[in-house]
C-alpha cells in the first residue's frame, strides 16, 4: 500500500525530503506558508527527477502523488512519517511540533531535519516526545544518503526501529548517534573546518577556490570513499592504527590548527581507538584497504572525468596534451600512410571495465570502440568544432566478434580501416590488439545527421573528400576476415 | 629527451613520488638507507602500476628507467627533480638537503614532501634556499592530484615556475600558497577534523566507523568534486553567499565544536569571502551548480557502486531489494508465460549515459543489453551462486541496431527472447523500449565457459534444461526483423 508523508516546510531541505519520499513511490502532503512553495518544490523536484531515478540500475516504485495544504493538520492527515524542516529557532520548532501533535497518529515517526538542537530541546513540553526525534539529513536530499539520528530515553524503541527502516527503504542510511550533541555528528566537523578556514581566507594564506581545490584534489577523494579514520588506517601502513596515532599525536600540541582546544591523549582514549578501527576494518590487511581504496578512487576520478569536473578536469587536461603529443594527435593530411590501417586508440584498460567474470565487460570493448571510432571523425575533420555547427555522425548498426578475453592494466590498441564512405554514409572496420594478440574486431556504419532536424544528411565537402581518401587508399587491402558476417551464419 | 628525478627517502610518501614519475616517463634514482627500501618501493610500484595508466582514456609514455643508489650525491646525479622524503624532525630534514646541495644541479628544484613545516625553516642555513620549496603531496602520491607549493621571497621565481610546469606535466595540480603557514592548509584542516573526531569518540558519541560513515554517505561526497565554499554557495541558493554566511554566522559562537579560538565575523571577512566565492563561481548560476553537483554525484556515486563501496554499496543494496521485489526478481519457474518476450530491464538512462550528441552513448546500449543478458542468465540459473562454482557465460558475438535515440532520464525496458540454446551455446535477442517505442535490437551469441579454462563446456544439466523450456515456448514466434542481418546486407 502507498504510505504518505507530510513535508512541514518546503525549502531547500524540506524540499529534498518531499523528492526522496515522492520518487521512491510515497504519496506526499506538503504544508509550507511561503506563497513561493510549490515553486520552489517544484525546482527541487525537477532536479531530483533528473538525477536520482538512473542513480540505480533498476526503475524506482511507480511516483506516489503529490499534494499541497493550507493547514499543519491537515497535510498530517494519514501520514506515518511527518518530517519537520522550518527555520532554525526553538520557539518556531516547539509551536511547530505542538501542531503537528494536536492531530497526527501517534505512532507516526516525526523527525525534525534540525542541524544543531538535540532531541531532548526538541521534545521539551511536547505533548508526546516519544515519537519525536531528529533525523538531519544533507543537501542534496534526494541524492546524499546519510541521516543522522538522534533520539533520547523519551523516545519509542518501536517508532525508532520503524524510522530506520522506512528510512533504508527510501535508500538512507540512518546513522543512529549513541547520544546527544549539538550539532549531532557531521556538522561539527563542518563547523570546525569552516572555521579553520576562515582563518586561511582572513590571513591571505589562500582564496576560497584555492582551498576549494585543496579539498577536491586531495583529502576530498579520500574522505567521499573512505572517510577519516580508514584512511589514515591505511595511510599507517603495516605498522597500524596505533603507529600512526603515535606518530601524529605529537601534532595535536603544534600550532597546525587556531583551534586549539584539544582532548588529552591518553593511553585510554589510544586504545579505544585503535580497538574501533580494528573493529571496522582489521577484516582487510592494509595491502588490501589500499587496493580498495586504489579501485575506488579510479572509478570516481573517471567518473568526474566524464563530467569535466573537480579532479577529472585535470585528467581530462592532461589526456588532451599527451594525446596531441602522439600519434593520436594527427589530422587527415599528416598521415604518412592512408593506404595501411590507423591507429585511433591506444589506452590501458581501467581497473573499472573489470566484470564479475574476471576480465574487460563486453560493453567496455563497445567503448573502446566508440571512442576509436570519435578519433577517426576527429581526424577527417568531424571533431568537437565542427559538431558545435551542428553536424555529426550517429552509428546505426554495430557487429562485435569476441576473439579474446583482455584484463585491467593491459595497454590495448585499436586499429582503423575504412570500408566506405561519402555522403551521408561511413563505414569502418575497427580490430582491437594487445600487442599481436587480436582481441576483438568491430565493423560499424555510422550516418552523417543535422543534429537540430536529429535526420540524416550529407557530410561536408571537407570531411566527404577526407573520408573518400582513406576509402580510396585502403581499396586494395582485402576485406577484413569477419567483415559482413551476421550472427549464426557460417564461419 | 627523458628527464631524471631523484627521490630522496623512499617509505610511502617517496614511493608514491617514485611511481608518479617513473609512469610519467621520467628516469627515477632512489636514495633511501633503510635495507627493506626496494621491496617497499616495488611494493608501491605494483600498487600504482595497476591503477595508474588506465586512468586516462589515453595511454602514458614509456615508463622509465629506476635505480637505487647508495649515496644521496650518485642518486641526485643528472636530477632536475629532487624530492626529500625523510622523517619529520627539522635536523634530520636540514642534514639531508645539505648533502643534497652538495654536488646537485643549482638550477633543478628541490621539493620537500613536509607535512608541516615551513618553507623558511628548510631554507635557513642552506647554501642555496633559492631552489628549495615545499612541495607537499597526498597520500596516494600517484592518484591524488593535489601538490600544495609553499616558497618564500628567497625562492628563485623562474625554478619555482618551471616546479610547477613539472608537475602540472605529470598530472599534477600544483596549489601556489600566497603565504607560509604550518602544515600548509590541507593538513590545517585534517587536524581541525581529527582533533573533534578524537572528542566524538572519547565522549562516546560515535565510533570510528559511523564517523567515516557520516563522512562518506555525506558531506564527503560534496567535497570530492566541490569543495567547501563552492558547496555553500549552492547551499545557500538563489540569495547568495552572504546570505549563507549571515544564516551561519551566529554558529560561530555556539558550542558546535569544542574547537572555540574563532575569528571575528566582521564586514570585512564576510566581503572576502563572498568577494573571492563570487570571482570562482559567479559566471554559474545557483541553478547550473546545482545541477553540475548532481551530475558529479550521479558519477561518483555509480562509480562507487561499480566498486560495492562506500556510498555506492548502500545503492547496491537498495537495487537488490527493489529487484528482488518486482517482476525483475522472479526464477524460470515463476514466470507465468515463457513463450512470450520476457523483461529482463527496466531502468531509467542515468546522468552519465550521455554524450557530446546529447543522447544515450552507443556503448551505453550494450551496457543495458549486457546487465539484460546477465538477467536472463541469472534465470536460468546461471547466478553469482554458479558463477562462484566455475561456469559462466562469454559474449563471443554481438549485432546492435540503432533503432531510435534516447534521452537521460527515461525508463526503458529491454524484453528478451531466445533464439536458440543448449549444451554450450545460447542465442539470444533484446529489443529496447522507450513504451511502444523501439530504441534498439541487439543479437547476442554467447558461450558457456569453464572459468579455470577459460575454454567453452557444457552448461549444468538444470541451466540446460531451463534454457531448453524458454526456446521450445517461443519456437512458434516468427523470427524478430533484423535477426541475423549483417552490416552492409540489404534491408
Amino acid at each position: 500500500m502507498t504510505q504518505t508523508a507530510a513535508i512541514i516546510g518546503g525549502g531547500v531541505i524540506g524540499g529534498g525530503w518531499a523528492a526522496r519520499f515522492l520518487l521512491n513511490g510515497w504519496n506526499v502532503r506538503i504544508f509550507d506558508p511561503d506563497p513561493q512553495a510549490a515553486r520552489k518544490i517544484n525546482d527541487v523536484l525537477t532536479n531530483a527527477r533528473r538525477s536520482l531515478p538512473g542513480l540505480l540500475d533498476v526503475a524506482l516504485p511507480k511516483e506516489g502523488q503529490i499534494s499541497f495544504h493550507d493547514e499543519i493538520t491537515q497535510a498530517v492527515e494519514g501520514a506515518v512519517w511527518i518530517q519537520e524542516s522550518v527555520p532554525e529557532r526553538i520557539d518556531i520548532k516547539r509551536r511547530t511540533l505542538a501542531e503537528i501533535q494536536d492531530t497526527c497518529n501517534p505512532a507516526a515517526v516525526i523527525g525534525s531535519s534540525t542541524s544543531g538542537f538535540k532531541p531532548s530541546e526538541l521534545q521539551q513540553d511536547a505533548k508526546r516526545g516519544s515519537q519525536i526525534m531528529v533525523c538531519h539529513p544533507f543537501n542534496p536530499v534526494y541524492l546524499l544518503p546519510l541521516v543522522e539520528v538522534v533520539t533520547t530515553e523519551e523516545n519509542d524503541a518501536q517508532i525508532t526501529e520503524s524510522a530506520k527502516d522506512l528510512l533504508t527503504g527510501i535508500g538512507m542510511h540512518p546513522l543512529h548517534l549513541k547520544k546527544e550533541i549539538d550539532a549531532h555528528v557531521a556538522d561539527r566537523f563542518l563547523e570546525a573546518v569552516w572555521r579553520e578556514a576562515l582563518w586561511l581566507v582572513k590571513d591571505g594564506i589562500a582564496t576560497t577556490e584555492e582551498i576549494d581545490n585543496a579539498i577536491r584534489y586531495g583529502f576530498g577523494l579520500r574522505w567521499a570513499q573512505m572517510g577519516l579514520f580508514e584512511t589514515y588506517r591505511v595511510a599507517g601502513g603495516e605498522a597500524g592504527m596505533k603507529h600512526f596515532m603515535a606518530q601524529f599525536g605529537p601534532a595535536l600540541k603544534w600550532p597546525w590548527t587556531k583551534l586549539m582546544d584539544v582532548p588529552e591523549l591518553t593511553d585510554e582514549l589510544i586504545d579505544l581507538i585503535a580497538g574501533q578501527s580494528d573493529a571496522q576494518s582489521g577484516h582487510f590487511s592494509i595491502r588490501e584497504l589500499e587496493r580498495i581504496r586504489d579501485s575506488n578512487l579510479v572509478a570516481m576520478m573517471r567518473a568526474l572525468k566524464s563530467q569535466d569536473a573537480g579532479a577529472g578536469a585535470l585528467l581530462a587536461a592532461q589526456e588532451q596534451s599527451l594525446r596531441a603529443n602522439s600519434e593520436l594527435g594527427q589530422v587527415a593530411a599528416d598521415i604518412v600512410d592512408p593506404s595501411l590501417p590507423i591507429l585511433t586508440l591506444r589506452r590501458c584498460v581501467p581497473l573499472d571495465w573489470t566484470d564479475y567474470n574476471g576480465h574487460m565487460n563486453e560493453a567496455k570493448y563497445l567503448q573502446a570502440f566508440g571512442d576509436a571510432t570519435d578519433r577517426f571523425m576527429a581526424l577527417v575533420g568531424c571533431d568537437a568544432a565542427y559538431i558545435a555547427t551542428g553536424g555529426s555522425y550517429f552509428t546505426a548498426e554495430t557487429h562485435i566478434r569476441h576473439i579474446d578475453e583482455v584484463h585491467a592494466g593491459v595497454l590495448i590498441e585499436v586499429r582503423t580501416r575504412v570500408l566506405g564512405g561519402g555522403g551521408k554514409k561511413m563505414h569502418i572496420w575497427h580490430e582491437m590488439y594487445d600487442g599481436d594478440r587480436l582481441l576483438a574486431t568491430g565493423e560499424h556504419f555510422l550516418l552523417h545527421v543535422n543534429l537540430k532536424t536529429r535526420r540524416p544528411c550529407d557530410a561536408s565537402t571537407a570531411i566527404d573528400a577526407a573520408l573518400r581518401r582513406f576509402v580510396e587508399a585502403q581499396a586494395h587491402l582485402p576485406l577484413p576476415t569477419g567483415a559482413g558476417r551476421s550472427i549464426g551464419a557460417p564461419r
